[in-house]
Parts: C-alpha cells; structure tokens; sequence
C-alpha cells in the first residue's frame, strides 16, 4: 500500500449579512489555511450569506447565483492563488423557480472539478429549506479535486447511510459534509449535548461502515433574533476511516488542519471486509418508501 | 402518543463445552430477569456452544439442530415458565450440507413467533463463518413477540446499514443484535478500545438513523488456546431512538434489564423525520456491487 497523505481544512466560521465580507473572510481563511499546509479546504453550507432559511421569504431567492456565478469566482481564485482544491457550497438559481442547495469543487488550478446538488432537504421549525431548495438531481458521485476523491454531501444527507454508502461506492476517499446545524436556543439545556452527539456519531458510523474519511464542516455564532434564531453549533470535525475522530473544533472560529493517511483506507478495509459480504440480492426494498405488512 | 414501556433483558454470559449446561444457565438467568421485570430476554449469539467456528471442522456440524431442536425447545419452556418473549440463536441443520447461523423469537405463551437466518456471513482470521454458515434466505423482517415488534439480526450483520434499514422498515420497534464479538488477544492492547467504539457507534447509528431502540447482547469470556483465542469483549447495550446509550455491561457476566419508552420512537421520528425525506428515487444503486467509474 502506498504512503499517500493529505491534509484537510475546515473552516468553520460565522457569517455576516454582508456577502463580500463572507467571501473575503472565505479567501483570508483558505490562505491562512494552505500557508499550514492544507491541500483540500473546506467551506461550511450556504457560507456566503446568512442562514435565510429561518423564514420562508421569496426575496431571499435573490441570494441565489448561477453555478459560475460570483461565489464559484471568488474561490477559485482563492484556490488558484493558494494552489488548493476548495469545496464551494453556494445557493444555486438554475432557472426561475428552480433553486438549489449546491456545491462545487474546484481544484488547485481553480477549475471547476465538479459540482453536487443537495438531495435530501429538511423541513424543520426555522430550518424552511423545503420552500427553498429543489432536490438536488445530480445523484450521489465522487468529484477528483486533485489531492483526494471528494464525495460531496450536504447537511441533512449526513442523517442517510444510503447517500454515504452511495457516494462511498462510487470511489470516494473522503466524505465531505458542508453543513448549517444548531441547537434552538430554548432547546439547547435539554437536548444540545445529545444533539450533539447524534449527529456526529452518524458520521461517525459512514466513516466506519464504507471505510473512508469523513470531514463535516459546520458553522458557528448566532443567527436570528436575540431570544430565538439558531445557534449554530460547530463541532467540526475529521473522522478516520474506522471512526476515530482525529480531530475536532470547538464551538467558535476555528480552522482545522488535519492530516489524513490515505492507507488506513485499503488497511481498515481488508481488516473489516464489509464492502464484500453486502446481500445485494436482498437490498431491493431500499428503494420503498416503506414495507408495510 | 400512548405510553408503552417494555423492559428488555440482555444476558451477557460465557459457554462452556457442555450444551445442557449453556442452556441451564441461560434458563436460570431467564428467570431471574423475569423475576426483575423483564419481558423481552435476548440471548448472545450461538449461546449454546462454544464459538466453533475458530477453526474449520466438519465434525462441528454435529452441533447442529432443527428449527424445533432442543435448543429452541428448552428456552420456549423457560420463556413459557417465566412468561416472556425470548430471543434464541441457535447453529440451524436445515439440510445435509445447508447450516444457517439462525435465531427463533419466541412469544410469553412458548410459541415461535417468528425465525432469522443470519444474512451477512463474516470470514476473518478464528471467525471462520463462511465454511459454516449457508447465507440466510429469509431477509429482513420483524417478528411480533408479544411486548414488542423485534428486528432481529445476527453479529456481522450490525455493521450493515442496508440491514438495519430494511429491518427498521418492516416496522421493527427494536432491533436486536445477539453477538459473538471479541478481541485478538494480541491485538487487544493495540486496537482494541477503537473496535469497541466502533462497533457501539455504528449500532447507535442505526438507532439514530432508523428512529428506534436497539439492543445488542455479547458473549463473554475467553475461548480458545491460552496463548491466542477470542477473548469476548461484553460490553452488551440499549440505545434508545436518538441513540443515547441507556445501560451498558462491563465484560463479565451481567444482565442487563433496560427499560425501554416506546413513545420514544415517534417522539424521535417526529422532531428528526428521517424516513419522510428518503431519495427512493435516487437509491437504486445499492443493489450494485460497486460503482465503477
């Protein structure tokens, strides 16, 4: 097996009102990044404007941009600049009334590598995206960004072993989850810490069931009004592939820089063979929506 | 939501050599986790043997009964006594040449409510499953014992999320994973805390992602030559719908009786609505082996 080793950046971060100051503190973050060493550099969701989805608002479509639109630029340059590929979630006007929750991955030379389309959207108490967001259409992929093959998800598909699995047997080396969770402030004593704990033991188990990395890069700071809105919890993180979180944010600014071996990939899976006892002969009813008797 | 709550008992034990002498301890501690209020009583993989397959032995089959065998008659006689439902693995003789790694659940009255062949068959260095085991042909299924709907899977099965999903579908209230996990003595020092972690991450991943109690119940103790073996790591739990560990064993002999809020379940998969937003269009590649580019 050969020695190949990348190193991963998180940045998570809290994001303004204003546009260009998210995709200046976006830029500054990634060259800081790369200046550490970083290869692959990733971006939470939606990080170019604040979370809008707290509220259903037709205006808020014009926050929207083409797939080559502004953000896409802005990072690429970024990238080119820093000689990094850059995972760029972004919100996607396609056609009028056709929006998407999407992301790119450019590569070191700024080219756009790929691109991946949010499948599953949420729908929770100020978490709106229903009425925003189009499912996604591009299916689950691997996108070769240059130093490693990324398998691009987004947020609320971390809560679906499918869409791992899916993107894991399409080549990926590393799951990369761009994400917006937080805790309702009323809500956080109660059931933050278990929240919390979910949601990373979820990735956690796509990092252990498909034996690769996963790097889930979440936002931080309070959004909304003062007695209500989300606050987003941070917590990013980088899971080798047997689950072993190698590193972790806390629950402010922060940039992660986190080396991964890409041997433990072909190790972790000859020691826990699971890719090759899969029944599938018996899996059809995954495509039910459920079976009832 | 109606308020049912059912106390599920996991007897986490150790085997000797000597069946009738397995199947009296574990009709003992039937009774005694009757006699703590239990309704539910699972028992660890192939509880009453040895864990034959360290080695490769056609005299081994011997070990092998009928569906309706002594094994399965001995534990309806204490679920009868004792008015429980109890889970029962056994090593199934269905044909000559055609042996199944296989479970009964069997209702308060002593009646077989429902059967399991165990679907994901493991090949490893002293787990040599493969020349034992024929793949179960039954699927994936839920059983109604009486205090609540099973899902019943078998050891390697739990790192299969395919498995736990179909399962969770089939209307399981809890799934429960009767094992025969442990550690390489000689790599214990090395890796064994990790292999815990992650076998007790990815089941709390299928409760948190399926939106139900799971309930996994291990064997103890260390069996074979002094100087190699398996040494079964314990460690038996329930995990409620959100994936918080209720109660846990250490890694000698327990029963754990765990009360488990049914409630919970729609609670849980009501506030995190996992099952609504599935991509059934989107999934059909699980039934491929791999995803090549």
């Amino acid at each position: 097996m050969s020695a190949r080793s990348v190193k991963i950046a998180l940045i998570q971060m809290s994001m303004s009102a204003d546009k260009a100051a998210n995709l200046e503190k976006a830029k500054d973050r990634i060259r800081e990044a790369a200046s550490r060493g970083a290869e692959l550099v990733c971006l939470p969701e939606l990080f170019a404007t604040p979370y809008f989805c707290q509220s259903e608002d037709a205006s808020n479509f014009d926050l929207a941009e083409p797939m080559n639109g502004p953000t896409t630029e802005a990072m690429a340059a970024a990238a080119r600049e820093s000689k990094v590929a850059v995972v760029v979630p972004f919100f996607e006007r396609r056609a009028p009334g056709v929006y998407h929750n999407s992301l790119v991955v450019v590569g070191p030379s700024g080219a756009v590598a790929g691109s991946y389309r949010k499948m599953h959207i949420p729908d929770d108490p100020l978490f709106y995206e229903k009425y925003y967001f189009t499912p996604g259409d591009l299916g689950f992929r691997s996108i070769e960004s240059g130093p490693i093959s990324v398998g691009p998800l987004i947020c609320w598909d971390q809560w679906y072993p499918e869409a791992a699995r899916l993107t894991a047997m399409s080549g990926a080396e590393t799951l990369v989850y761009p994400t917006a969770i937080g805790w309702h402030p009323a809500e956080k004593a109660e059931f933050g810490a278990a929240q919390v704990s979910a949601w990373q033991t979820m990735q956690r188990a796509h990092a252990i069931s498909n034996g690769l990395f996963v790097a889930s890069v979440n936002r931080v700071g309070h959004e909304g009004p003062e007695d209500g809105g989300i606050e987003f919890w941070g917590h990013s993180f980088v899971a080798d592939p047997f689950g072993v979180v190698l590193a972790e944010a806390g629950e402010g600014e922060e940039t992660l820089v986190v080396t991964c071996d890409l041997s433990r990939i072909e190790w972790v899976r000859r020691n826990w063979p699971f890719f090759r006892d899969r029944r599938i002969d018996a899996y059809a009813g995954i495509t039910s929506r459920f079976l009832d008797r």
